[in-house]
């Protein structure tokens, strides 16, 4: 038994999904205390009425607001080398394709992913999750898709199993090798589909838990809407659930195939259209919104608040990569959001909790303080959740607890 | 002695004030090794001619990059109380006039300081300074300007006096009793600037050192024109150099008084006319950009390329306040600038060091690496410059080196 006492404020919503108004609605319980029994929250409510009799440990948060744990529910989180040099160009005015047509972009991370071992890709991702960790984050999502080849995809998704084992975050792979076509392949796009949707492999990766969700980057530079149909629909037979890369760049009706398909998210959207909200809010799809993204690249946000007046539920995530979203810091995330999409710090913090473990098919277990939900649970040193958000840039956790147990502690 | 041995690369470049191209240009000595005597560098170069003889103290930098210790060049570290209730309305679209009219804004900021003691205001103040060293930064600007009674702004001056004695940054204080006009003087600012430019107050403060700089907020809804002229001019009797909250919101000829009163800095510039630059190249000034501020509020940028296409020095700062910049971390407003600005990483780094130097007055002896320069270093745990600017949000920062001593350690 752990029990948190000295809640200054303890921050209540139901499970995700949670759509439009409704996302603005947290109730608070100040001067509260949470009851941990193993790992489920066993009992919550004002420290007045928590009973005398109960044992155990205590942790005093001091004033600190209660959250649930931070849920990162689109990442890149395991890559190989940098591109601080491709960020350069970028600002000095060089075009992503510019920067392609030299070698850069994303081909030099596949290059670098490649010629890793899985061991090199573990090491380099532990501090990274460590880092997150200490930021509140304790479940993140790590897509594939700088392999490249079937071997090299999953020597990444194995890279995730092994990186489950060896720190705290739980962590949700995706199997996102419909992430470009790599260089062997330029103009055979249907070829490589055929390499990387064969039956043995989506059947091994099913099987053996290597992945949980199929992605793909639905754009005019990687895969068009009929070819990124093909690969949901084949991932769906190995109850590998759709996602999307969808409606970042152009509108060529990725959200509306997200519809379609039934994905249980489409992520990025900034160029989303009426025919892909409507698509959307039938198919039940939580919209996964990378403002740490478009901040990176210096571009247009996504239309946070349309899609939060269209009822949609709002997920945000960091999209954590190098080449264009080298921000591995969820909080951060939730600063450009409020400041730059006009999302307000409780509608940031439901997206990064109920909706974001709705996006990750866990809504049930994980993203709210419920009795009976897995304590996963932030303290921060502040006393409400505003000054999360209020102040970007400055790490306001104190205290982690994943799965009833204290993970990160004070100083 | 002192040698920090194994720098992967030393970023070199000449004292600010560094003006237009000249900014993107900095010499990097790889596998460097530098020798600090006392408070002094006595030595740098490629570690293969390092004086095999030299003893004393080894620092390992682990292939870091080192740069010179950073500097924030325009805060308002010394508060008291937080608005996050106001940053809620701001994002649910309520306009800073609307907050102000309902007792919001910055005279919030001016009860609770007017509130607290001197001993109060230095203990809020301690770890927001302890937070700012581990983010690299060696010198922080702090201004008054939230007590708006003689009694209160000597109050303000004083707790930055104890905090120099308190921790290691070295702390540059301004008196910026001209921040806005305060409710007991509504609609008589002159009255107002009667009261804190009284002789005998600017004699104190220019006498014990309280300050060395004088500012005030040139804008419609504060000081005027004339008015700013009148608070630059009795300040400069007393050895109070001008600086200036310059061309935020409204252009009203702030930049050009910049030039006429000799202002070591202009600062904010987001509404700066050709006029205004004309009058800061001649005058020598500086630039200082606050693009935390600009994200924070989720308005416009200062036109960063422009000034800098103009061949003026280009400082950045954080204007860390409690309204419009809770934003505490100058890296991540490298990284702002980098990417909300265009600005290049060499160009923010040399805005943070040589540039901020010459805003303070201090370029003589802080904000590069030379022979004879203080000994203010930062060790970084990334290779390169770049990389500091290029993972906006994590802190990069492995050591700290402030006046010869180290100050951070890893870990």
């Amino acid at each position: 038994m752990l029990t948190i006492k000295n809640i200054g404020e303890l921050a209540l919503f139901p499970p995700g999904p949670i759509g439009g108004r409704a996302m603005g609605k947290v109730e608070r319980i100040t001067s509260a205390a949470v009851v941990v029994d193993e790992d489920r929250i066993a009992w919550l409510g004002p420290e007045s009425e928590l009973d005398a009799s109960i044992g155990g440990d205590v942790l005093n948060a001091e004033g600190g607001c209660v959250l649930p744990g931070l849920i990162d529910c689109h990442t890149h989180t395991v890559f190989a080398g940098t591109r601080e040099h491709e960020f350069v160009r970028r600002i000095a005015g060089d075009s992503y394709e510019q920067i392609a047509r030299d070698g850069g972009g994303i081909r030099v991370t596949v290059e670098a992913v490649r010629s890793a071992s899985c061991d090199q890709l573990v090491e380099l991702a532990l501090p990274r999750l460590a880092r997150m960790l200490r930021n509140g984050v304790t479940t993140v999502e790590i897509k594939s898709g700088y392999g490249l080849t079937v071997a090299d995809e999953l020597k990444m998704l194995e890279a995730i199993a092994r990186l489950k084992k060896l720190q705290p975050i739980e962590l949700v792979p995706t199997y996102l090798a419909a992430h470009t076509v790599p260089r062997e392949f330029d103009g055979r796009g249907d070829a490589y589909l055929d390499a990387i949707l064969d039956e043995k492999v989506l059947l091994r990766i099913s099987g053996e838990g290597l992945a949980e969700f199929c992605d793909v980057f639905c754009e005019t530079t990687a895969f068009d809407v009929a070819q990124s149909r093909r690969v949901l629909q084949a991932a769906k037979k190995f109850a590998l659930t759709p996602k999307l890369h969808a409606d970042q760049i152009t509108q060529i009706g990725a959200t509306v195939l997200a519809g379609e398909v039934g994905a249980i998210s489409a992520d990025h959207l900034e160029t989303i259209d009426d025919a892909g909200i409507d698509a959307m809010k039938k198919a039940g799809c939580v919209a996964v919104l990378l403002p740490g993204c478009s901040f990176y690249l210096g571009v247009k946000q996504a239309p946070a608040r349309r899609l939060i007046e269209a009822n949609l539920p709002v997920a945000l995530a960091t999209d954590y990569n190098p080449g264009s979203a080298m921000v591995e810091s969820l909080p951060l995330v939730m600063g450009i959001a409020a400041t730059q999409m006009r999302m307000t710090p409780v509608e940031t913090v439901i997206a990064v909790t109920a909706n974001a473990a709705a996006a990750l098919n866990r809504a049930d277990r994980l993203g709210a303080i419920r009795v009976g939900m897995q304590a996963d649970l932030v303290v921060l040193d502040v006393p409400n959740l505003e000054r999360l958000v209020y102040e970007p840039g400055r790490n306001c956790v104190r205290t982690v607890i994943k799965n009833g147990s204290i993970v990160v502690s004070p100083g």
